[in-house]
């Protein structure tokens, strides 16, 4: 359950506040060109380097390389990084070893699994997601061969400056990916790319094109119709549909939105509530975004790329 | 591709005009009672019988039971069903031959897989749903028997007696469902839910609890605060994450809602195009749906219950 | 666990005396043509027409076709099919409905399930089988194309006339299959073949080339040497690994045995046993065979294929 | 494909002479304390410390920890682990670098890949299997809670002072697995056994219970019969089906052998060849085993309690 892909298959690992993060991508061709210097841009981005919303760990996301790649280049074998967590102040999250702060996962993971790592979120924490940015890296350089592109941008609300917290959307449009991507039923190219995105933490909606917007449309209003002049390559004159058609990309661009929700914690605290059902007042020291959704964008276009490797090397057998 | 779930896994197979639609359910533990008037229940609620909206074949779908029950009860082993294609005019079909409609998956098939039934839409039909609604109800079964309950009930637009067609958004909530069910990462029961939800044919958007509106809200007015009172098992005061955190429930009902879109036949006909780029306009006879979106909540029901039986005894493990 | 394969999987259901025995094909190219006389012929040789030492239910294994084939093509979607067990005389079980046979998997099905169909053997016959050679005969159809051959031979003991019954040895040569196929580690191509043959009832033995006789070879024996000669096409001068390296075909004739145990039902009765821990003896009609291995190639070729043609389309990824 | 199991899963990673070998396991149940010594313990096994027919790196193996565990105690999260490659020396492998050892994976990989790492073997060095050493430490943990265990032990030819290399046998016999563990069909424990076993590097060969020997028994000879004092515990008086019976585990200990076959390894020297078809005579420096059959007896156990900790989460649903 901490896989993703069939194929091109990426497995996640880590604490936010153990000994690192990390992943292994199985299923990558040989031969690939590694781009270390993109990964560490989009490690960057994830960051929210530059941002004065978000905050970080100082330090760099420094990648230690594993396995599965020799020389620059991918051997075909498993593709294991890690990232240390260096810059961890666990004794923060002292105030929450034996309660649950509302809006976070600390009450579900106890409830599954009878114990967790209170440290920084354990395991949900948002710091997992950075593994999923190097491995997405990698999958999208397969998509960059191809003249795919990925492109994602937030929407967030203006007044971010009141101490307050705040979600928003992204959106994200992928280009040149062909038609006859993807794969009917159970496995739709649309279906694969709602459950990558909501496994994104904070993610609480999904929809492609024109989303639900289209269940106000009627149907004259809805159906894309065909461009004579540019297909089969672009073969509609609009794209309500968002480029995928009973689960295989037509090749019009692929356009999806998701909607974030704002992260619980508040700088002057919160009720938690322990297991006696008491609640209790905590202020947690650590850095808390505001508006965490200004470094999401390169997070979706990582899972995009993940999901899209897989499909692009599924649809070719 | 036409599998869903790990542990309680249904495998999907038919063309709409083919021999048969039908499914395999293996993972089904062993000695549970089929209650076989549910789901002739079901499946008519799915065929729409009595709403003036909605058209549908006129025979009842009669499931033929191939393997894995013995005396009304589940043997442990695949149970294996389909119901024959009846009531089938392939003829109606023929002006789409050898081109495209708007709005539907035959050029996308056609790009996939070099071929495609164009027979009543094939593989793309929406009759390859009666086949989930059979293994969601057997799926449903072994929820009942736990007391969770799955509803959902269409939102549609009013004016649907215009000659056009109609989307709509189906709601759906959960009850019963204890904390703890569910996987972190890329399995969270989010993701599940959004993955089956999108699989539906027509299905553009999903989303949990407060959905994209959460977006708008602040931390504050977002984060469900505790509830002692009701703790720990329903936990929360208000329920805008929709029952799921970190992927996992928390006891509080499970609530999502899902948009579809208009269909996009029209009675009076559309403009297909050939393989060399010409446009013709096709009136295609046969049955649609002015607001297919009456129909759908059974099948939203089945999805969900397919994703609940596979999640619970996951986390049981 | 009733599904085999990952890019070409096969799903198999049926009990001997249900309704039918059958299966569901997922992942199957489109366009590929079937051969339904070979199919006919497979199904025939396990049947073992002509063969005085096993016998076989006297109805011709009819296929319906229920999906994924339209004008005798592929499509690309499921294809499933199912045989009717027409010939079935339950009542010939009736005296093992309390007690479990030595030998067979009476007493593991109830272990496992707290239920078993017992009629025939249930989910355990080798009836079973018969769903497996339709499968097998559509992957070996992808193979041809490929010139890739499978034949297997039967090696059994003489005096089969003696009332008793006999188990013995097949082995299987495949030709044509080129160098580079096959994974490393866990997906090893032995592995595969090993768990695929494994699998078949009756078979207690797996090997590989010079197997078991390899331990008590040198070095210097077993090492197989290049020959300059024909490299890299069939690369070496001897076959002791039967043509696989680190999981991975070499290009040279993939061989390897299976030893398959005697059945255990005698025709003059067997020692039952029942809840109380009770013996009885207890002697059943029924069709029973003296040396079942006689039938078996047609079923090693058949999984054989299965393998191959999964292993195959994953390679070319 | 680097990936074993269904719900207890364990990912394999790196080469040889890379930066590290490790895995990551996920589907561990949270709550179970790792016996770190033991695991210390079965690696020392595993580099074969005491041997004089065996060599190995000088280095023990330092596992680093990276995530899954606190406190000593697993969290149900994935359980990442490595251990750096420290002693190696990559310059012995020059000469292999552009030619095919004989009896080695070199020409598959590169046939497979186009690519590989010539450095001590690359992945399809026996290395590997330390990894593996570790993961199935932490199964057999869950086993031993359980009161399974497992044992096994090689059987080598006498004379190893030759100069030669050997194969061998190994025997492997696993007590108190109790009845109805395993799955019918494809999923068969001893199928799942026989997949398991030969990934083994150099394994040829496997067989259950009284295995090829059974080809030459009568039915008679061969069918456990049933033990009413011992009924149903251990249900019989002999066990030539080696404790498996349609899959699934009948109560007996499971038995089974194993055939591996000699190193291709001389130590003075082979005949390799080139990608133009010429041989070149090599003497390669390194650690050579003269009998690694003598270390692999935990390999074994440790392959065999990953497949029986998936098996028995899988059986328990």
């Amino acid at each position: 359950m901490n896989t993703i892909g069939t194929h091109f298959r990426f497995t996640s690992f880590g604490e936010s506040h153990g000994v690192a993060i990390g992943g292994v991508i199985d299923g990558c061709p040989a031969g690939v060109s590694i781009d270390f210097q993109q990964i560490a841009t989009d490690l960057s981005r994830r960051r929210g380097e530059g941002l004065s919303a978000t905050t970080s760990r100082k330090e760099p996301d420094e990648i230690e390389w594993l396995s599965g790649i020799k020389d620059g280049q991918t051997l075909g074998t498993p593709i294991a990084f890690m990232i240390r967590n260096k810059d961890v102040r666990s004794e923060d999250y002292e105030p929450i070893r034996d309660c649950y702060r509302p809006g976070h996962a600390d009450f579900t993971y106890e409830q599954r699994y009878g114990v967790r790592d209170w440290r920084g979120g354990g395991r949900a924490s948002a710091r997992e997601t950075a593994a999923r940015v190097v491995a997405g890296c990698i999958a999208r350089q397969l998509l960059t061969q191809r003249q795919i592109t990925i492109i994602s941008t937030p929407q967030t609300p203006d007044n971010q400056d009141d101490g307050n917290t705040y979600g928003g959307i992204v959106e994200c449009i992928i280009n040149g990916l062909p038609a006859g991507v993807g794969n009917p039923i159970f496995g739709r190219l649309n279906a694969m790319l709602a459950a990558a995105m909501m496994s994104i933490p904070s993610a609480i909606g999904f929809e492609m094109g024109s989303g639900f917007q289209s269940a106000q449309m009627t149907g004259r209003e809805f159906a894309d119709q065909w461009n004579p002049s540019s297909f089969p390559k672009t073969p509609c004159k609009t794209n309500h549909c968002g480029g995928i058609q009973g689960g295989i990309s037509n090749g019009m661009p692929i356009v999806f939105r998701i909607a974030f929700h704002p992260v619980a914690t508040q700088t002057d605290g919160m009720e938690c509530i322990d297991n006696e059902g008491r609640l209790l007042h905590v202020v947690l020291e650590g850095r808390h975004d505001r508006c965490h959704v200004l470094r999401v964008p390169v997070i979706v276009e990582s899972m995009a790329a993940l999901v899209l490797a897989d499909a692009l090397y599924n649809s070719l057998v």
